[in-house]
C-alpha cells in the first residue's frame, strides 16, 4: 500500500502550487513527480485529493480532483495559555504532543514570575504544522505571540476560563471533574504558569475576570506537563467518541 | 522559605549513608553541610525527614529524624509495555512524563515490526528516579528490560489487559471509556506498538491471552504519545480525587 502524502496548503482551493517548502518536501525529499497524487490539507477543516499537473526543480503545480470536508472530532475550542519554560525543548514537544492529541489555540504568556520572555513563535508554528501533517488533523492550532498576562485576562473570551494554580489559601476545584460536568461545546481556556507558578496577585486578578481556580490533581506536574495534561483532560472531555 | 532537598535511598530506613550519585549531588551541586535536613524516599512508598550526620568530600552520613508513610494517590496498578521508537529521546521524554503524571511499571517489548531492538533501561531508570524525586512520587515505577513480544502475552498477569492497534478489521472498544467502567482497583496493562503497528498476528495471539482489544480514539498518534495518552488515561480513571 503507498503511503499517502499530507502536505499543508493554506486556501488550497485557491491556490494551484504547492508553498516553496512544501514544493521542496515532495520534490526533493519525496521525489514526486508530475501525475502522482498528494493530499493538501487547508487546516481550515478540508483536505483535497489532488493530482500533480507539473513540476520543475522549485515549483510544483496541482489540480484539485475532490473536496474532502472532515468533520470535527471534539467540540468546543481548547484554548491552552501558558508562561514557556525556560529551555525551549520542552516548549517544542508539549506543541507536538497537544497538535497530536487536539487542541485549537496556544498563547504564551508573560507573567510576573516568567524565566522566559520572548519565544520564537515561527519554530513553535513550524512544529505545530508538522504536527498536524504527521497526525493528519483536519484544522491547525492557532498560535498566538507572546502576550502580557494581563492583557490576556483582560480580553472578553467565550465558555468557561480556567486558572491552574498551587496556592492551598486559594480554593481549587478539580479540572477533570469540572470538564466532565461542563457541556461538550462549550469552549474552553486554561491558563498554566511558569516555573515558579503565577503570583498570588495574579491568580487573584484573573479570578476577578471570571478565571476558575482549579488544580489538575495531586500530582507535582512540571510546567509543560501540565500544559499537556490540561489538554489532555479537555481533549478526554470533548471529544466524539 | 527553604526548598526540600530529596534524595533516593532505596532502603532508606536500613542505611545510613546516601548512595554515591545522590552524595555527589548533595555535596558538589547543593553544598549540603552536616546539620543540614533532607528528605529521603525509599521509592516504596515511605519519605524520611533525615539530617546530615557528616559530611566528607565522598560520603554524607545521614540519622533519620521522621518516618513519613505516603498514601498511593491512585488505586490499582498501572503498566505500560512499549514498543520503543526508533529515537531514544521520544521514548525518554515519555518515561519522565509518565513517571510524572504516575504509573507503576514500564516494560519495552520487542515486536515483529520493531525499529529498535535493544534500550538502554539503566538510561530510562535514571530519567525514572530523577521524574520520581522532581515530582515527588513516593513509588519509584518498575523498569524492565526488553521482552520479546510473545514472552510478554504468555506471562500471568492480574487484572485487565488491552492492545492498543490499528487494525480496523478486528473490533476495538475506546480504551478510556472501558476504563471508566473498571473498578479503580482493577491492575491495567497497556500494550502499544512499534511505529509500524503490531503485526496483525500478534494482535490475534494477544487476544487469545485475554488481551482486549482496544483503541486511543480517533486521534493519530505517535508512538510515544500514544504511550503518553494510555497512561493519561488510565492515571484518570483510576486517581483519587
Amino acid at each position: 500500500m503507498k503511503e499517502e502524502r499530507y502536505f499543508y496548503v493554506p486556501d488550497a482551493s485557491h491556490q494551484n502550487e504547492l508553498p516553496k517548502e512544501e514544493a521542496q518536501h515532495a520534490l526533493r525529499v519525496l521525489r514526486m513527480q508530475a501525475g502522482d497524487e498528494m493530499f493538501l490539507m487547508d487546516g481550515c477543516g478540508t483536505f483535497y485529493q489532488a493530482e500533480i499537473s507539473a513540476a520543475s526543480t522549485k515549483h510544483c503545480l496541482y489540480n484539485i480532483r475532490q473536496t474532502l470536508s472532515q468533520k470535527k472530532t471534539w467540540n468546543g475550542r481548547i484554548h491552552l495559555a501558558i508562561a514557556p519554560t525556560k529551555m525551549m525543548d520542552r516548549m517544542e514537544w508539549m506543541t507536538e504532543k497537544c497538535t497530536e492529541i487536539g487542541f485549537d489555540e496556544l498563547t504564551f504568556l508573560r507573567c510576573q514570575f516568567s524565566e522566559r520572555t520572548t519565544i520564537r513563535t515561527d519554530r513553535i508554528e513550524k512544529i505545530v504544522v508538522g504536527a498536524v501533517k504527521q497526525s493528519r488533523k483536519a484544522w491547525k492550532p492557532i498560535v498566538n505571540e507572546l502576550t502580557k498576562f494581563s492583557d490576556f485576562i483582560h480580553t472578553p473570551r467565550e465558555g468557561r476560563k480556567f486558572i491552574a494554580h498551587c496556592y492551598d489559601e486559594i480554593d481549587r476545584a478539580d479540572l477533570f471533574q469540572t470538564l466532565q460536568q461542563t457541556p461538550q461545546e462549550e469552549d474552553v481556556t486554561i491558563l498554566i504558569g511558569p516555573e515558579g507558578d503565577f503570583s498570588i496577585e495574579e491568580v487573584r486578578e484573573a479570578i476577578s475576570q471570571g478565571y476558575e481556580s482549579i488544580t489538575l490533581g495531586s500530582s507535582r506536574l512540571r510546567t509543560e506537563t501540565a500544559g499537556l495534561m490540561a489538554v489532555a483532560m479537555a481533549q478526554l472531555s470533548k471529544r466524539n467518541v
